[in-house]
């Protein structure tokens, strides 16, 4: 028993009869004694309807005009599950971001909230009330509707959870939790029950597509436990948490990450002088190219070279840019890759423990893997291979860090 | 050039196409000088698809909710007009009711206005910004969204237009402008270029399907010129405003209005004592059913006879009470026709000019029509008669008071 935000997306109030799902789970839920907040998306399809009436009149419609449009979704949607809540016995009541004083910056389709006056929504609950507030919108200082950009809802739900102090942030999503790593790509895969905060930002790659990344940041500053569960099924998903100090023994690795969206781009025979990696990466990224690892090493004749990864779609743009700046640098030369992956173990384990690199290593080598880039962070291993070794890789290490369903039983 | 508040219904901003053909007449009135601020209702069959999702969940679902829903019509209409606006070059900012503080009371479905805080409207037409406001909307004392009910968006234009001292606020419809009657019963009927406030009350049968009579009250209340005129075709339609003083003739009759909803129904040979007729009309009223004409008499015998009219829909109801009460009172019989119609003379003119009412019964006589009832008020004469005469007794009128094009190029 306890003070719960639920958040339920797009699909999970899909229709008129999962939103009557929906509303029985939480009517069930407030039965056992708890107070809950429901934060929820506008209705799947709903928001790509919007987007399409705005297109036909203006492809490049105004920022705050497309927030006033979009921010309809999920007001649709708060109003039928309060209606679903009381029709079940519930007393509930609507809220749109603006009403509970979600207040944030005037970065239109991209706002950030900066404050957050629960003081309705808390007298609301005392009163026996389930408050359900429509996620992904707020208001700026002028009252003006903003939006918090695709995905934003997860971010409404921490922030409230934050701002009431509660028990728990209930994240229902259409899978029942988080992954070893992808389980289609290695069937025994297994469900994590608890994982850190920084664990499920360094596990990114399979968590973006569960968790907006910016939700559980904001959960992590604010120590907002976080639980990943389905909205169809059963079950107590994954709960994302602080460490405990109490756990002595974390595994040394809990998930595997990886992705193929990226490509590779080195530049080499470049002076080993101060202010090359600013000039090599500080016109890339002002190009707004995102890039994300960076490797640089110098050889012997004391020339450095600088290898780092953008997003595949991206590579073109970079790699014209980057032979631009190799003849102004007099480079040597430029290479681009496209037919790389990039593979990670994470786990807060490793931070005390040595041989986890060297396990990786050599899981990678017995399956003649060759190994073309190396970075780590204190809870991170990433390396960078040729892409049709990905799936291999990703079975290999899952099986060295016996991180698989079998692998558990056998313990 | 001047303050102007615009108003497009439902069918005007039924499209996209529509919407864009609104912006371009809004804009085409901007660059002539005007300072415009645009009152829109939803798109027409968002609101019945939004009660239609509301009644999935619960067909009886509380007002409150109800509202919440209702109201994100309008908020879509706002976005997509004020987007419409910039494409074209104007400046455009679009407001909901709450974020201009149209503040009423709590009665969900039905609020009254009870405020607008109008100073955020002003600063924005001295930025030189057309204001796009959700018709049909308002906030209660506690922030909740209230809806005006159907055909709402009328007064909240007048209410814009009073708030702002607008100098005239024109209501955008499907018909060009008030006719002296149904130009479907009489070929040559005219469209007027004026009427006054009150007229147009009386010509409620007819102007009821172009203004909600709501709003020509608070026109009236106010002293807001207000003009009818079509959304598609160009004109001047009709503008609705107070008797100017200076204007020393006026037409004895500016219109003639009628309806066959009605059924009649009488009671006769009750005691002529004081509160009988409380006794039979309270009943009536207490049971929620409206009643329209009431005329009472005094037989010779010193035995009463009330009769009054109510809606078609509700004379079983009716009769089925009157019949109890009769039984109560000793009555001697009750009577109940539903084959009536009612035809009414309207016209400040008539204040002051006798033989208004001699002309009327005259024409009808002439046509053999007998007349049932005859009530009268200081600016309208009205008579009911057999329904099978109706349209007969109008163009008899019609031509009687010379209110035709031909007439009037006979002039």
């Amino acid at each position: 028993m306890g003070l719960i935000v639920k958040k339920y997306g797009g699909t999970s109030v899909g229709s008129i009869e999962r939103i009557q799902a929906v509303a029985e789970k939480v009517h069930a839920s407030a039965l056992e004694g708890n107070q809950i907040v429901v934060v929820v998306s506008a209705m799947s399809g709903e928001t790509n309807r919007l987007l399409g009436l705005a297109a036909e009149i203006d492809a490049d419609a105004s920022p705050r005009e497309m927030d006033v449009i979009l921010s309809t979704g999920e007001q649709v949607t708060i109003a039928l599950l309060a209606m679903a809540l009381q029709k079940l016995g519930s007393a509930a009541v609507s809220y749109t971001g603006g009403q509970v004083a979600i207040q944030t910056d005037n970065a239109y389709s991209k706002a950030r909230i900066k404050n957050i006056n629960s003081g309705r929504i808390k007298s609301d609950l005392a009163e026996g009330s389930i408050v359900v507030v429509a996620g992904f919108q707020g208001v700026d200082d002028r009252g003006s509707i903003t939006t918090l950009g695709r995905g934003g809802s997860d971010t409404t739900a921490v922030a409230l959870a934050a701002a009431l102090q509660a028990d728990e942030c209930q994240i229902y999503t259409d899978v029942d939790g988080v992954y070893t790593t992808d389980p289609r790509v290695v069937s025994d895969a297994r469900k994590l029950d608890k994982i850190t905060f920084e664990e499920m930002l360094e596990m990114a790659s399979q968590g973006s597509k569960i968790l907006q990344i910016r939700s559980v940041e904001f959960a992590g500053k604010y120590n907002v436990p976080l639980r990943v569960l389905s909205s169809f099924d059963d079950g107590q998903g994954t709960l994302i948490s602080l460490q405990e100090d109490s756990q002595m023994e974390s595994p040394l690795v809990s998930g595997i990450a990886f992705n193929k969206d990226e490509a590779k781009l080195t530049i080499r025979g470049i002076p080993d002088q101060p202010g090359v990696a600013y000039k090599v990466l500080g016109a890339i990224s002002n190009a707004n190219i995102e890039i994300d690892v960076i490797v640089q090493n110098v050889a012997k004749d004391n020339s450095a070279s600088i290898t780092f990864t953008v997003n595949k779609t991206e590579l073109s743009a970079a790699e014209a840019l980057l032979r631009k700046i190799a003849e102004d640098l007099g480079a040597l030369e430029v290479d681009a890759d496209k037919n790389i992956a990039k593979v990670s173990i994470v786990g807060v384990g490793m931070r005390s423990h040595a041989g986890v690199a060297a396990t990786m290593f050599e899981a990678l080598s017995d399956e003649g893997i060759n190994i073309q880039l190396i970075t780590t962070s204190e809870i991170k291993i990433t390396v960078v291979i040729d892409e049709r070794y990905l799936e291999l890789a990703v079975r290999a290490l899952h099986s060295a860090f016996e991180l698989g369903d079998d692998d558990q039983l056998k313990d």
